[in-house]
């Protein structure tokens, strides 16, 4: 599944539901469930199940582990098999089932995860590190996947616009993806670590490229430089482990259409599985964890000496999962 | 007001609530505001109103802001004249509105923060930072308060066990105490920043020093050094600023009963309020956030080259809040 946050205008405001995406549609999961269990005869509590099983909010939904995650399959499956790509379809309380992408924001997938590691796991882009250190890439890179944390107040999704912080003169982008943990866990074996992972995305990690380079040397690693609001950038959707495979994937940044970076995820150094194994050593993991790649190898305007400015539209690629677009704001 | 979160144990699990001390006891603010509210003839809408103000989880609570805040005062006024010191009051339901302190848990003021900061604001903690690296404090110090970021699920109180992590053969404690924001705001002044402070708190930041210092080579900060379960360490109440000039508070560490670190919270190069500054900057802060001030000078082991051990009672004492109590798990 191609799992999505969204949210449609009502009179009511924005409403903020989960989703899976159908071609040109989003099928809303919940409703789906709740036609699916009404068809069964479940006419009385079927709202009240679905909602269990497949609640508004991608974090509670992650929660729910494979129980969620099958429904929201049986729920997928059973609207997609009575959907004609035309005719408008509802649920018994008139609650639409299928939405045009068109009409409908995509949210980050999880809008706050309940927490943001990002790796530097491309080792070319590890390697850059001798530039702006004028040291060799630590041994200690070879010996664990080392990771920083990101502020989960910041998180946008696709379309949106990253405001330009006041304190910077030179905003990036980094072309990276990552995962969400689906399950808690502690101290978790390398050859387990893949039934951890709920889903993949793509990640436009933000920073002040001027302001993170002087502020790291007081080893306290990134803040002011990556934690501005809008900074944190995910989606558009989320692709279930099932439905792909992370270890070659087709990877690009485009700048106003022009390609800047390119690679392949087959690059990274570090995998996923090897990172959870070693992130949740006496620390738990939980789901809605959100944990990126780093950048790929020339990934970011920083190594290629080329800055983004107000205005100009940023659009990452990963194959197998979409194109995350983001607008850059006006300085203030 | 000296605000705490606590438990107590029932048939029915431990059950956790919003209270303040009161020599001592704990009074439950939310059953003080409920049976004022009866008292002045609010009889069916007493619990649903009180609910409202002072809920069960104190961040919650601390999105009330000022409002929230004055109940509670209002709740705790109106129970200490009532309470002789020893006949036990309740509400009209039974809802018993004192606790002595020796039949409570005090868990984590705020037990899972919104997020988690921790500067470097005491000057000869940072000159350490020449020991560490062999070069001089980087002039930025001087220039902006710098900070990481913390786990947020790893956050414990009063009396609870620091498991030792799988993978340090050096646990350490530091000396430090924090606050927590009250209200949303970004881009605060100096001038108003104090507005933003709901209350301080002693902070026992844990760290596994050994795999600390190798992992901060690679300028992403604290990760596996800090971030173990249970690491962050905090309580045993957080007092609003109306009760506490934090200008110039002792500070003390105690293994074992032995005095290991003093200092006085006079030494801080950054204020509070500089630090609120510095990172609102197009990034919002949130009610619940909690910001530490760093170690005081030669407030950890890592200075003193001295070294907890399994068994060991870690008490770290501010004036004016209190003592915060740890104990050392055992190496599994």
């Amino acid at each position: 599944m191609k799992l999505v946050t969204f949210s449609t205008p009502t009179p009511h405001g924005d409403i903020q539901r989960v989703g899976a995406l159908h071609g040109d549609n989003v099928i809303d999961l919940n409703y789906g469930l709740v036609a699916l269990l009404e068809d069964q005869g479940e006419t009385e509590r079927a709202q009240a199940v679905a909602d269990v099983y497949i609640p508004s909010d991608m974090q509670q939904f992650l929660m729910g582990g494979q129980l969620s995650m099958s429904k929201a399959k049986d729920a997928l499956h059973y609207v997609q098999a009575r959907y004609d790509g035309t005719q408008a379809i509802s649920t018994s309380k008139d609650q639409c089932m299928v939405f045009a992408l068109s009409e409908v924001a995509l949210l980050a997938p999880v809008t706050q995860p309940t927490s943001i590691r990002d790796t530097i796991s491309f080792e070319t882009h590890a390697k850059n590190f001798e530039k702006r250190t004028g040291k060799p890439i630590p041994e200690l890179w070879y010996q664990q996947p080392l990771y920083y944390k990101g502020n989960t107040h910041t998180v946008q999704g696709n379309n949106a616009v990253i405001p330009w912080p006041r304190y910077t003169e030179k905003l990036d982008y980094e072309l990276e993806f990552g995962i969400y943990i689906g399950k808690t866990g502690t101290n978790i074996p390398v050859e387990k670590a893949k039934e951890y992972i709920a889903a993949y995305t793509i990640f436009n990690d933000i920073s002040a490229r001027d302001v993170l380079q002087q502020e790291v040397t007081m080893l306290l690693g990134p803040a002011k430089g990556k934690d501005m609001d809008g900074g944190n950038i995910m989606g558009p959707c989320m692709v279930t482990p099932d439905e792909l495979d992370p270890s070659n994937l087709s990877m690009v940044a485009k700048i106003n259409g022009e390609v800047w970076s390119q690679g392949n995820t087959s690059d990274m150094y570090w995998s996923f599985e090897q990172i959870i194994a070693h992130v949740s050593q006496s620390e738990t993991l939980h789901p809605g964890d959100f944990i990126g790649s780093g950048t790929i190898a020339f990934g970011c305007g920083d190594e290629l000496e080329r800055w983004i400015q107000p205005g100009d539209v940023i659009e990452l690629e990963v194959e197998g999962i979409g194109v995350l677009r983001t607008i850059v704001g006006e300085r203030n």
